[in-house]
């Protein structure tokens, strides 16, 4: 028979076993973690009508997007987890209680130019809340307190927030007289870490045509120093020019305030006036969060307040506060980068019990009362020489082995063996139950991401 | 504005919040159970090469696949999870280590019918057991122990698993002649169940042209009664006659054997003859899996053993044994038949905390303790009159709901109201954690399927 080339397309992350089980543990810390905050799980099509999914029609990503016909229908794949929540709210608003919480883990589609690092197919993990009319501003305060929970549970430390406030921004433009020009503006200002301020200044000069002393003014703003306190006190200096931008710069205090008593140690967040977020429905808070020492990933969590989510469905206002993690990325660059623990148990299985006599009753029987007590067990049952089967212990690196042989049958006991010690003890079942799991409490003790 | 009108796409399930949060526990238990036999969770694109994913070419199915192009490439979605691993197997076969374990639950595509209960975006939820070269039978009594654990820690009781053995099956089709006759002979057996042994045998008899008495035979044959022991002895008096039957038996036999070892109570399987599943790669042990009370529903867990996993990408000879849930017809099922439990907390939050003072410090502290241990809160931040309050926390079903005013701030204790029982007491936080830990243990004491 001819064979066709097995292979899996550019662009999709197809994980091997062991990095997998890896993967599966940070999701397994970010579903608790999400739920530890009162947000229900959701999980909607990967497909949707091409006319609800692109309502909003345009922008950058249309020409990423998987579309195709099925029958007479005009189909395409999601392309980030917001417009199918936004559809998901407007559809059922009738049956949801607000203030609506969801967090949702799952697959989106962009047809980007293939490069290494950059995906078509990826994981987004988002959690929203969605106010119906109205959304208070505590919202706002807990959200990055869920970045924080999330990214130590996983066992990140270098890592720090980032938070601004949109209606600073847009007041501060409006003070200038550069509100016309906002989003440009603010596009130019969302690159200043990238470009530095030089650039910066340049495109707003020469392609927007900012005055000169306008730019250095913003720049000047942006770029305000003395941390969190020194930059409330430089909103503190602007105020009573414009009610936008009073607004904002109440909205951000209250928010650094909360954030503390939501336990966001100091050190874990600062206040970044150069953060706008490119896209256009933010509308208060802010968020990006940096790995201190990989700044050129760029933000691994961001996400924002907006007033209006669902607008292409629906004439009710939807106000909304929300992040999302970008986690296939996230992934592959922790893996780059030597983050990934690779110290926890990575094996399918916690104990490999190698039957050492033809009838098989009694290795299946111990089998049976370790995965009764938690152990995930694995039986080795094929016909091989012994030298094989500890070598597939030995590759899959699973941690301990039980040998099971006539003497053993007889007195009643497992010869249990430690494999990374090669330590080696006879012990009753009960006994080696314990042993196991004490063993897997060691290994496992640590977090999935290694931070020193 | 004009709006585009909301709605999910026709077969596509998309659940609210309090059944989503059922059948996420439902995938928990899934992951738990399949992790506890010793398998690698998998996780594979859903959008491959046509070439690739079609490489077995025509069939039934085909005609379902969405297909579709993107820039020059020609891609289809999977219509299940075997193509996918056959794939995943062939390609990283020098990374594994063998017998390869894996489990995958996930998303599959099928443009079928619309229509009521079936759907065009479901999930599988299955596992693999893929050797190189060659498996050992053991591991056809191993799966049906997971297909009964797994079935039993979700709560299912009333159900049987049903096995065959396709070399039993050939043998005998051989030992009456019919062995060019043994794919539609079995097709049609298949349907015994659905539409009697008449209406079998007329087909057998009027489309394929089978002896009336051979017919009668084979029919008698399947039909044997006195369950696994009865069945054992009829196989034990057609010994000799043909090698393959002789060897099925002696499978059929080592499997029934291990599988009560394994821990699979004999009322909860029983010797089938006349399963024989449709697919054509299926060579030895196959299984199926009936509600006792449901027949009409047909198989909820289907599988068996098969010789060459990969044959259209390797010449590596890969045989494997697995099983396959339909989890999402599943899912449908249980609700419209009741089985769900619906005493377990399917609210996204353990406690719900209303503060009654405006400043919200007191409140913060709180809900970050009760979510330090473990205990999945939500904080009202909304202003809103207390009616409003209490009612969120009653639409969404919430266990407890915590009460924080002056008095309560200023005596160290929070107010806790159980509101099934409407029991209010003022405690200290440490308490509250106790009480509200120890109501949830006895409110999802159950399981996630009720089935008395």
């Amino acid at each position: 028979m001819e064979k066709v080339k097995p292979r899996t397309l550019s662009g999709f992350m197809e994980l091997l076993p062991a990095p997998q089980v890896q993967m599966e543990r940070i999701m397994q810390v970010l579903r608790e973690t999400y739920a530890l905050y009162g947000f229900y799980p959701l999980d909607t099509p990967l497909i949707e009508s091409s006319e609800v999914l692109l309502a909003k029609g345009g922008g950058e990503t249309e020409k990423q997007i998987y579309r195709f016909t099925k029958g007479d229908s005009d189909l395409s794949l999601r392309f980030d987890l917001t417009v199918p929540l936004a559809k998901y709210v407007a559809q059922h608003y009738g049956e949801l209680t607000f203030p609506f919480r969801r967090f949702q883990i799952g697959k989106v589609y962009r047809g980007e130019r293939a490069q290494r690092g950059r995906f078509r197919e990826f994981y987004q993990a988002d959690i929203d809340v969605i106010g119906d009319g109205k959304l208070d501003i505590i919202n706002e305060a807990e959200v990055p307190s869920i970045i924080y929970k999330t990214f130590t549970s996983l066992g990140l430390q270098r890592f720090k927030i980032r938070i601004n406030n949109r209606k600073v921004l847009n007041g501060f433009f409006a003070i200038l007289g550069l509100t016309e020009k906002a989003g440009d503006v603010m596009r130019t200002i969302d690159k200043l870490e990238k470009i530095g301020a030089e650039k910066v200044k340049t495109i707003l000069v020469e392609d927007f045509g900012v005055e000169a002393a306008t730019a250095d003014e913003l720049l000047k703003f942006i770029e305000t120093p003395g941390g969190t306190e020194g930059i409330l006190a430089a909103l503190e200096s602007y105020k009573g020019k414009n009610e936008v931008f009073d607004l904002g710069a109440e909205e951000l205090k209250t928010v650094a305030t909360y954030m503390q008593a939501f336990g966001v140690p100091a050190d874990h967040f600062e206040i970044d006036l150069t953060i706008a977020r490119g896209l256009d429905y933010y509308t208060g808070t802010v968020y990006e969060t940096a790995m201190l020492d990989h700044p050129e990933i760029g933000s691994i969590c961001s996400g924002g307040r907006y007033d209006n989510l669902a607008e292409y469905y629906t004439d009710k206002q939807l106000p909304g506060v929300g992040i999302s993690i970008g986690l296939t990325r996230l992934f592959y660059v922790l893996g780059e980068q030597g983050y990934l623990n690779d110290q926890m148990n990575k094996a399918p299985a916690d104990v490999l019990i190698l039957p050492m006599t033809d009838d098989m009753g009694a290795a299946i029987k111990t089998a049976t009362a370790l995965r009764e007590s938690g152990i995930r067990t694995q039986l080795y049952s094929e016909q091989k020489k012994f030298k094989h089967k500890i070598g597939y212990a030995d590759k899959l690196g699973i941690p301990f082995v039980i040998f099971l042989g006539e003497d053993e049958i007889n007195a009643g006991v497992v010869a249990v063996k430690d494999m990374e010690s090669g330590e080696q003890v006879k012990i009753s079942l009960d006994e080696a139950a314990k042993l196991i799991h004490d063993g897997l409490a060691k290994k496992n003790a640590g977090k999935v991401i290694c931070d020193k």
